[in-house]
C-alpha cells in the first residue's frame, strides 16, 4: 500500500519543495508520513468543508495548494482557526500536505496551467531564480506571453471569465483598449507588480488586487484584469487529481484521488455591468 | 493671506497627526510650510490626474487622504511614479498635505462618516488606544455599531451600494442570513480581521478584503461585506472641504476650497449578479 | 459542570499567566477552553506517558508545569515530538493547560514549595520585578532566605536529597564549607548566576546547571548544590492537585483532580560517593 | 541628440556603478534618463550654489561626487535641505547624476588621481574586492604607494598643500620624522584607519579626520596628513569633464562639458604655523 | 585611605553616570574598586603616553574624560590599541574611570566650562531629556547662549582661539557676518547639527566638525566655528582636579589630585590665513 | 627562541581556527604574539588556579580549550570573572590562546580522542560542513561509530567511568536495553540532539545534558550516556601536550610543554546507584 510519504515524494518530483518562496510553509502540515493511504483527496483550501468532505469520502491524505498554518502556532486553539481545522484532521485521521509556492513555480503549476487556458503564446517566466533556471521541473514565478490576436482588455475580461469559469472579475485601464502582450500571476500577483511594470506588456491578469496596486498600475500605464484568487488557482486541481492518479497505479491496489467537489469562491457579488454607467 | 501651514495647522486641528500609525507616512509630502495658498483641492490620492486637477484650477495646496510617498525614497526619477508626481507637484507649484491613517482615527475621520451614512447606532471604536482615549478629536480605528433593523447580508450589500454609491461590492457568507451587529473600517480592513472577530459583530463592513481573510471570516461564521476602498474612503472628500472652508473665513480675502472631480474608483467590471447562479 | 476555561481561571488567579517571562509559552496549548470537565490530573511534564495515563484514567483535563509547544509550530508531525503528544492529546480529547514560569513567580508556586521544604527563614525573592511587586500573588523570580542553622555544603546536600527525594544531587565547591545563606531558583537556575553572586548568598540551591555556570561560581566563591531539574519543581503537584479539589466544589459534582503517578526523573546514575575518592 | 541616459551610462563605463559601496546612494538621483541634454556640468557637490550655476550655464545635466540624497526621503521639504535643493533642481530642468563611492573604487577614479599628483610609484589597491579584482576598470578602495624620496611628515603636508592646492593642511606624529610609504584615500578615509596600520606604511594622507582616529594613530606610531575632503577630491572634475567631452563626439552637435567654478572648501580659518610654537 | 569606588561616587555626585548616552562607554574600566588611591591622575584621554605620566607620578587612579574601551572587546592583544593601554594600566597598577557622555551632560561639565570661557549669557540647554530635567546636576546636551556683544564670526574664531588657547580653528560661513546668538557643543558636535539649525542660533561653536557637516550649515544659512575636539573638552581638566581635591579632605591624609601634563592636541599645521587668499 | 605567534600557527596547523562555529571566540584571548616562549601550559580552563599553576611553573604561554572572554567586555573590571583572570593573566606575563570549537571540529581533536578511548568503529562525522569537508585536518562536530561488540546502556555507562575516569555518568532510557551504533559529542552535546536522532542511532555519549534534552531524547526513544563537560573533554590534554611538545624541536633550546596538575571536575557528589531503587 502506499504511505503519505510517497505522495509527498509524488509531489516534490511534480513540483519540489525547494522552489517555494522562503516565507512560505509547504510540506507535510498536519500528519505522519508513514500513515498508509489508499484514497486521497486534492482541493484548493485546506478548510472545514473540506476536511469534512475528505472524511465523508474517506480519504486519508489530503493535498491543498494552500497552507492551513502559515504563521507558526504557538497553541493548538481547537476553537479558533486553524487550530479548529487541525483539531478535525487529526480526529478524522487526514493527513495534509500542501503545495503551495513550489507548485507556483512548477513548469505544470498553476500558472502553467492559467497561460495553457488562455492560450498564450511564446510563454516565459516573469521571474526565474538563477539556481533552479535549468532545471527540468522548473518554470519559474509568473509568466508572460502573448495572445493569439490584439483584443481589447475587456475582452480579455470576457475571455477570463469564459475560460476560468470566473464571476466578479475586475479591470483597471480604459476597457476599450487593444492588448496583446500579457503577464500572468496566479494566486496574488501585487506583490509582481514592478516586474509586470518592468517587462513592459500591456495588461496583466492576475487575483486578489488592491487599490494601492490598481493606482499604481494606472500610473504606468499598465492594464489590469483581476480574475480572482479563486478562479486563478482553482484549475490546478484537475491535472493534480491526473498527475497522482498515474504515479499510484505501481501497486496491485492503485491509488484513487479525487478533487473536492465542496470548494466556491468565498466572494459573491451583485455588480451589474458597473463600468458602463455614465456618471464614473 | 493663508499659508501652506495654516491648512497642516487646521488639519492636525481635525485630525491630530499623532494619531497616525507608526509605519504610516502623513503630514506635508511636498512643499514648503510657508507658501501662500488662496485656493485648496481636497482628493482621496494623489495622482497624476489629481494633480493636473489642480493645477488646471489654479489649487496651490492638495490636500489628499492616501500618501504620496510610502517608502523612503531613494532618488526622484521623474519618469516613474511616485517621481513622477513629485517631478508634477513641483513643477505646478503645488504643496502636498496627507492626512491617512490619523484621519481614520479621528472623531470626525473616515470611518465616522462611514457610520453615519449606514445609519449606525450605538457607535463605539473597535479599537482605540490608550494615550489618545480621553481627547475629543479622537475616534480609535474602526467602529462597532448596531444597524437601524435586522436585515439579510444581501440586504446590507445593497444598502451600501445606495449610501456610498458604490459598484462591485461583493460579500462573504451566506446572502440570507440576518445580521444586526455590524463593524465598519474605511479603507482597507483586513488587517482589523482578528479584533472584528474577537467583538462578535455579525457582519464586518470594510473594502479591498483578501481572499485569506474571507476563508478566516468563512471559518469563523462572520459575514463580510467589501465596499470597495476607493467608496469606502472617498466620503471623507466633502467633510474635509466644508471644515477648511470653514476654518478658512478670517482673512479678508477667504480661502477657497474645491472637491477634486476627477477622480474615480480604479476598477471597474462587468460580473453579472453572480450569487444567484445555480452551479455555485 | 466545569469547563477546561475554569479550571484555566482558577490557576491564572493561583499564579497569573501574567506573570509569565515574554519567552515563555504559557495558558491553554491544546483544546478547546468550553470543554467540559470532571476530572483533572496534574503532572510536572506533558509526556507521551501522561497523557497515556491521563486518558487511561479518564481525565479530560491536563494542567503541566512545563509546556508541550515551545518553539512555534511550523507543522503538527505525528511522528515526532512535539506534534506526537499534540496528536495524542487531540484524540484522546485531553486538553492541556501549561503554568510555567508564572508559577515559577506566584507567591505559592515553585520557588516557595523548596523554600518551605527546606525550612527557609527570612525569604525574600531573589528578583522581582517593579510592575508586579505589591500584587498579593506575585513572590517573583527565586528567592533568598536563611537555613535554620550553619552547616556545611554537604550537609545541604544531604539535606536536599532528604526533603526532596532527590537523587543524584551535584555540589560545587568544598564539601567542608559551612554555609547559611541560601538562593533558592527551582528547576534551571543558572541564568540567574550574576544575581546570586551579587545577592552575596553562601550557596546556591537549583537544578540543571552547566560545567560553565559551576566554573564562573567557583571563580566567584559561591557554592552550588544541583538538585536535578526534576526534585527541584515535582514538588509542586501535590500543591497544585489540592489547590483544584478545593476550587472544584461549587457544583453538585465536585472536580476530581490527580496527580500524575508515572513522573520519574529521566536521568538515572551510578555514581558512588565521589567527591572523597582521593584521585580527585 | 544625447539624453540622460547616455551621461549615466558613460559614468558606468568609466566607474562602474556596481563598484558602490552598499550603503552608498547612487546613479540617477534627481531626473528623468530620456531627457535630451546639450551641455552638463560637472562638480563636486550638488549644493544650491552649483544648482544656480548649472543654471545659469544652461546645463541640463549635472554630474556631481557627492549625492545629494543620502539618507532615503519620508517627504521633499522644499524648505530644508535636501529638499530645498532637489526642488530647485526639478523647477530648473535639471538632472542629477551622483558618481561616488563607485568612483572612489575605479581605476581612473579619485584615489587615482590623488596618486598621481603626488608622484606615487608601485600603487596598489589598499583594499579591493574579490568579486571585481580581475575587471579592467576596477582600482580598489584608497591606495598604497612609494613616494619617489624619502621626506619628512612636515614635507609631505607641504608637497600635499603644493599640489592640492590644499589650505589648512594638518598632520598628527612627529613632522620631522621621515616617511617614504604611503596609504592616500580620498574624501574621509578615517573607516580604512585599521587596514592603513595593518599595511605597515608610514603616512596616511585622506581628509576629514575626527580626533579619535588621530589618537589611534599615535597610538599605533602612523603619521596621519589630512588635506581636508575638499582638496582631496576636488582633483576629480577635470577629468571627469575630459572623459565625458570625449565620449559626446559621435554627434553632429557635440556635446558640452564644463566643470562648475564656484566651488570652493567650506572651511576657511586663521591659524598661523601652529606646530612650532613651545607651548605646544 | 580613600578607594577607587570613593572616586566613583564623588565623580557620579559630580556627574551622574546614568545622564551617559546609551551607546556610551562610561564608569570604571579597567580596575578594581576596592583599590586604596593616595594620588589621582585627571586627563582628556588614556593615552599610553598618560598611563606612563600616572605610573611617573604614583597615581593610583586615573580620570579621563573619553573612554578607553568603546567597542566590546573581544581579546586584550597587548600589542594593539587598546589592549596595549590596557596592558600597561594593569601593569602598572592603574585604576581607570571614564566620565564622558555623562559629564558632557552635567551642569558643571564640559559645555558649562565652555560657555563660561566664551562669556555666554543666558545659557540654556541645546537638548535636554525630561527624565533627568528637574535633576540639579544636570545641564543637558550641548547649550544656547548669547554672546555680549554682536562681532564677525571672523571675531569669534579669534576668541576661541584666545580664551580656549586653541590653534587651528576653522570657520564655516561668510568671515564677516556679525553674530549674536550661539550654540555651543564640545568634542565632537556634528551630530547635534539638525537641533542647532532648529534652534534659530546664528553660530554653532564646537570640534571635530566633518565635510558634509559643514556643507550642511551652508544650506541652511548657519556659520560654524570648529575650534577643535581637544581644546573645547581639555578644559574640563582644571575644574575636575579641584574638585576631587576638595572632595578628598575628610581622612587624615588628604587625597592628592593633579593634571595631566603630557597632553597634547594631536593635529598640527602650518596653515596661514587661508581665507583671505584671493584664489579661494 | 618561540614566540606566542609561533604556538599559535602551530595550533592552526594542528586545528586551524577557521573552524570555530560563528558564535565563538577562539585564538589569542589575551597577549602579545611577539612574546618568546620558552615553556607552555595546556589545560582545560583559564580558571585562577590555572593561571597560577602556569605561573608558579614559570610558563609564559597557556593553551586552553575553553575560552575565557565569550561575552565581548565593556570593561576589566580586575574584581570579578573574566577580568579578575586576565588582570591575573597580565600581571604574571601570560599570554593565552583558547582552541575551542575549532579544535572540537578538528580531525584530531576532541571528538577523535573520545572516539578513540571507546574504541569506536566505522567513525563518521555526526555534522560536517561541505565548504571544509575535502581538508585533511577537517573532522567535522560530533562522530557517529559502532561500539565493538552490543551492550546494555549501562554498560557503555560503566565503559566510560573506566575509559574517561568520570564520575557521576548519568544515563537516560532503560539501562538493560542493548546498543551498539553510538553518536559522540564533547562538551555540551544537547544543541545536536536533533541530529543524532535524525542520525538513528542506538545511543548519545555527550556531557552536560538539559533536563528538556532528556525528556525529548526518551520521546525519541534514544538512550543518553551524559559522562560531565570535564570528563568528555579533558581527554584533549595530553594530545596537545605532545603535539606542541614536537613542533618545538627544531630550535637549539627545545619548547617545554606540560599538562596543567591542578584541574578537577568542579561538580561532586554524593549519589548511590540510584537507578536500582524501587521507588523509582
Amino acid at each position: 500500500m502506499y504511505t503519505v510519504k510517497d505522495i509527498y515524494r509524488w509531489l516534490d518530483e511534480y513540483a519540489p519543495f525547494r522552489y517555494a518562496q522562503s516565507w512560505d510553509q509547504c510540506g507535510l502540515q498536519v500528519g505522519d508520513p508513514q500513515f498508509p493511504v489508499e484514497r486521497v483527496l486534492v482541493a484548493l483550501d485546506p478548510s472545514s468543508a473540506v476536511i469534512a468532505e475528505a472524511s465523508e469520502r474517506n480519504c486519508r491524505c489530503l493535498v491543498t495548494h494552500h497552507p492551513l498554518i502559515f504563521q507558526p502556532l504557538r497553541a493548538v486553539r481547537l476553537d479558533v482557526f486553524p487550530g479548529s481545522v487541525i483539531g478535525r484532521a487529526i480526529r478524522s485521521g487526514i493527513h495534509l500536505i500542501a503545495a503551495h509556492t513550489n507548485l507556483d513555480a512548477a513548469k505544470l503549476g498553476t500558472n502553467h496551467q492559467l497561460s495553457e487556458l488562455l492560450g498564450l503564446q511564446n510563454v516565459q517566466p516573469l521571474e526565474s531564480e538563477d539556481v533552479w533556471r535549468e532545471q527540468e521541473q522548473y518554470g519559474g514565478m509568473g509568466r508572460t506571453g502573448v495572445l493569439p490576436e490584439s483584443m481589447t482588455v475587456q475582452d480579455v475580461m470576457l475571455l477570463c471569465e469564459r475560460v476560468l469559469h470566473a464571476r466578479g472579475v475586475r479591470m483597471v485601464g480604459s476597457p476599450d483598449r487593444q492588448v496583446r502582450t500579457v503577464a500572468v500571476c496566479t494566486g496574488s500577483g501585487g506583490g509582481m507588480l514592478q516586474q509586470v511594470i518592468d517587462s513592459g506588456v500591456d495588461v496583466f491578469i492576475t487575483g486578489d488586487l488592491k487599490y494601492h496596486e490598481a493606482q499604481r498600475a494606472l500610473e504606468a500605464g499598465l492594464a489590469l484584469v483581476d480574475v480572482g484568487h479563486f478562479a486563478s488557482e482553482r484549475l490546478i486541481v484537475e491535472p493534480l487529481v491526473n498527475y497522482l492518479k498515474a504515479r499510484g497505479q505501481s501497486k496491485r491496489k492503485p491509488l484513487q484521488v479525487f478533487a473536492a467537489k465542496c470548494e466556491r469562491d468565498p466572494f459573491a457579488g451583485h455588480a451589474g455591468i458597473w463600468h458602463y454607467r455614465e456618471s464614473n
